[in-house]
């Protein structure tokens, strides 16, 4: 009888037993959820939601969805990659061009897509809401702090000791320093930059040109007419765009200055022999992370002056920039910097010198073309010599015939960018290396169809 | 027998049950997670944790913490309302000065704090990485629709039939707007704008100033010398800052442009007595929902060459804005136009109009000063008179040796900005009323205090 006594009470404790973890793990949920709205507002979930579900759209790995693109049944649209269309971007149009006209850096959008945790970043409502930061600038402290360890790892520039501005992007940056730079002056500066020079300085200085400043030309002829009392304000990309060299001033005399665009002085792009250390330094997050729709850019400034009129030009142009942009990029410096801070310049690298080394093999097989030609170089940041990985071809038609080279491209369904925007004939092409896969693989179709025809023709007049 | 093994088989059968249910509630988690990672990333939910976690940050309500501030511990510090500090802005400086000077609108962000859900956005790491939009230009079509929505639900502008054109706030567009207007003059345009008027119109004009067009003061005196054979471009502000007047353009004659600055034409501040139908008129987020940070402003233009030649300005200055403001504004867009979309204007006329009675009501106790009469008008929005909500206190001081309002303000710990700026006597100075409840708390304060002592002061004069 006490056995059945003491089964009966363990058979009842247990039953007991579980129906209270039961009604445990019923109340529980409600329990949790009143304690995180009381220690934590789940209020950024559903924003992440959105985001998680616009990303799981699929436009067939030739495009992607936005939270803010137009929408079709509540739902953004895919945004397709050129040549590719229908509503999820699957369905490929033969007869489009190849398109390589512009610098758009989506190459590296793979990048980002890899690393999709450690660099999402919310917004709040009340996120900065204020003109001004605390320290009263427009500029984020901790953006600043964070740019600087960049240049650090990648050993791309000094910048210690120099004042750093931020813009809508270099664009905006290059037009305050030609300013800052031409303001005060007894005579008003010939601002010029070396031939083949990138087309919008001249675009941007004419349109912007008052009694200060005015747009002049090539550098290299202004410095063999050598006035050296003329105030000079000369523009040099290093590496140049659009053919890829390492460059110094050409401009001399004692009124000249000098506004280093280095925009593509990353790994990605070129071998770092030495950090740069001019006066002026403009870099870009377009060509550093591929975010060239954040319009943001930095300037190192030596001299305190030209600092303070820098700051005024952007005042008066638009009182600092995109408190979301800097946001954002902080995010983005932050994944970059994520463990030994080199992954976006090795796989940049790898990249570009991937598609460099396909491009060339198919040039190479030409009489038709040439390319410009980069030696190797001892590069600062990977510690040995490295070859050519650069943003741009810079094609060159070598037969007599082909004096448009951009229309010889044309005609073969290549969009480049013709030389005479560069200052030079238009036996010369500019082709974009920096966009997406799917753009570079189609370039490569269309060159090597073009360079296959040219055999051809060998044959043809040959036989003829 | 057969009842207690009915009762058996029932305990049995209970017990097993209850046994089978606490397993479904351990395995089920489990399943769950397995299942939402199959079906959706959860990348964005360490960027949403990380913001919540910021958002919980005490600031013991005088301050708030931003993800990208300054960190101490690895945790962003508080940045704290004006004359509040200590880590954890819960320290008051009595002495502090009551800073009425910049039109800081953070007034508002109160309302984004209660939106915590609807206003929050993630922003992948992918999120438009490219220089243009799939339709090639450099604007957000969702974001111009649900702006044009906006504008419908508040009454105050009429849209169809006018283009749209984004800037870096309306800072960048008052300029495109001089340029666009002065570009193919056959003589330079005078710039001018009726006083009191913006410091900033001739700030900005000064300093871009090129053969185009030159600032040339006061729009009534222009008016008055009336050669109407000039050219003119009058930017007309209205409300008008500083005083809030419904304005028109001043200036007559057939080579007259106006410029129509709208900033704070929303129910916020006035009435709205009918939609505005210029040919350009400029608004910006920074007097809608208070994101001065954000640096986004939008233009309605009416005539298409002028709409081309603003576009130009943008791309020459900027290429465009960040795309980051603009997907964030699109969310505070989509989080104004919940329900009926009447909730912001009606939060924020009925603060601004219950400031603006405090400040009434110390003022009125006055004789040494008074501020702007605003009379009650018949607004469109509401759909009945209401009275004034402006964004700013024109104060004058009425004392004949009071010449400096401004130093009179300042003895008493306020600081405001000099009407010499405004293009008028220092008799005047305006007060800003559009900052954190913080600073207006403190204003009331100090003024009161100052209107107190006037009584003092008379009553001592009289007994001396």
């Amino acid at each position: 009888m006490a056995n059945i006594e003491i089964r009966r009470f363990c058979c009842s404790f247990c039953f007991l037993a579980s129906l209270a973890l039961n009604l445990f793990f019923v109340i529980n949920p409600y329990l949790s959820e009143w304690k995180k709205q009381k220690l934590s507002s789940s209020w950024a979930e559903e924003a992440a939601a959105e985001a998680e579900a616009v990303a799981l759209i699929s436009c067939s790995g030739h495009g992607r969805a936005y939270l803010d693109g137009l929408t079709v049944d509540g739902k953004p649209v895919c945004e397709c990659n050129t040549c590719y269309g229908g509503p999820d971007c699957s369905l490929f149009s033969s007869d489009c061009a190849a398109d390589a006209n512009s610098g758009d850096p989506l190459f590296l959008e793979p990048f980002w897509m890899q690393h999709a945790t450690s660099s999402a970043v919310v917004i709040a409502g009340w996120h900065r809401m204020s003109y001004i930061f605390s320290d009263g600038s427009y500029i984020s402290q901790e953006l600043e702090n964070h740019i600087r360890r960049v240049h650090a790892i990648a050993r791309n520039a000094i910048t210690k000791g120099k004042y750093l501005i931020f813009g809508g992007g270099s664009t905006q940056l290059l037009a305050a320093a030609v300013y800052a730079l031409s303001m005060n002056l007894s005579t008003p500066a010939e601002v010029v930059a070396a031939t083949p020079a990138y087309p919008f300085y001249k675009t941007q200085t004419d349109f912007f040109q008052n009694m200060h400043f005015e747009y002049d030309g090539d550098a290299l002829l202004l410095k063999n007419s050598s006035d050296t009392t003329a105030n000079v304000i000369e523009f040099v990309t290093s590496p140049n765009n659009p053919d890829g060299n390492l460059r110094e001033a050409v401009s001399q005399g004692p009124l000249v200055s000098a506004i280093y665009d280095h925009a593509y002085y990353w790994p990605h792009f070129t071998a770092i022999p030495t950090p740069a250390n001019e006066d002026v330094m403009i870099f870009t997050i377009s060509k550093l992370t591929g975010h060239a729709g954040s319009r943001l850019g930095w300037a190192f400034v030596k001299d305190e002056d030209v600092y303070h009129k820098m700051q005024s030009y952007i005042e008066k142009a638009e009182m600092g920039i995109s408190r979301e942009a800097q946001l954002r990029a902080l995010k983005l410096m932050k994944a970059i910097l994520l463990g030994d801070g080199m992954e976006i310049f090795e796989y940049a690298y790898k990249k570009m010198s991937a598609r460099w080394q396909k491009l060339s093999n198919i040039i190479l097989l030409s009489q038709r073309f040439s390319i410009q030609e980069i030696p190797p170089l001892f590069c600062n940041f990977f510690e040995k010599v490295r070859g050519p990985s650069p943003a741009y071809a810079w094609l060159k038609c070598e037969r007599q015939e082909d004096k448009n080279c951009n229309a010889v491209l044309q005609a073969a369904n290549i969009i480049g960018r013709a030389g005479s925007l560069f200052n030079v004939e238009d036996r010369y092409a500019r082709l974009s290396l920096l966009k997406s896969d799917d753009d570079f693989n189609l370039l490569l179709l269309r060159l090597n169809k073009l360079v296959t025809e040219e055999d051809e023709h060998k044959y043809y007049m040959k036989i003829s």
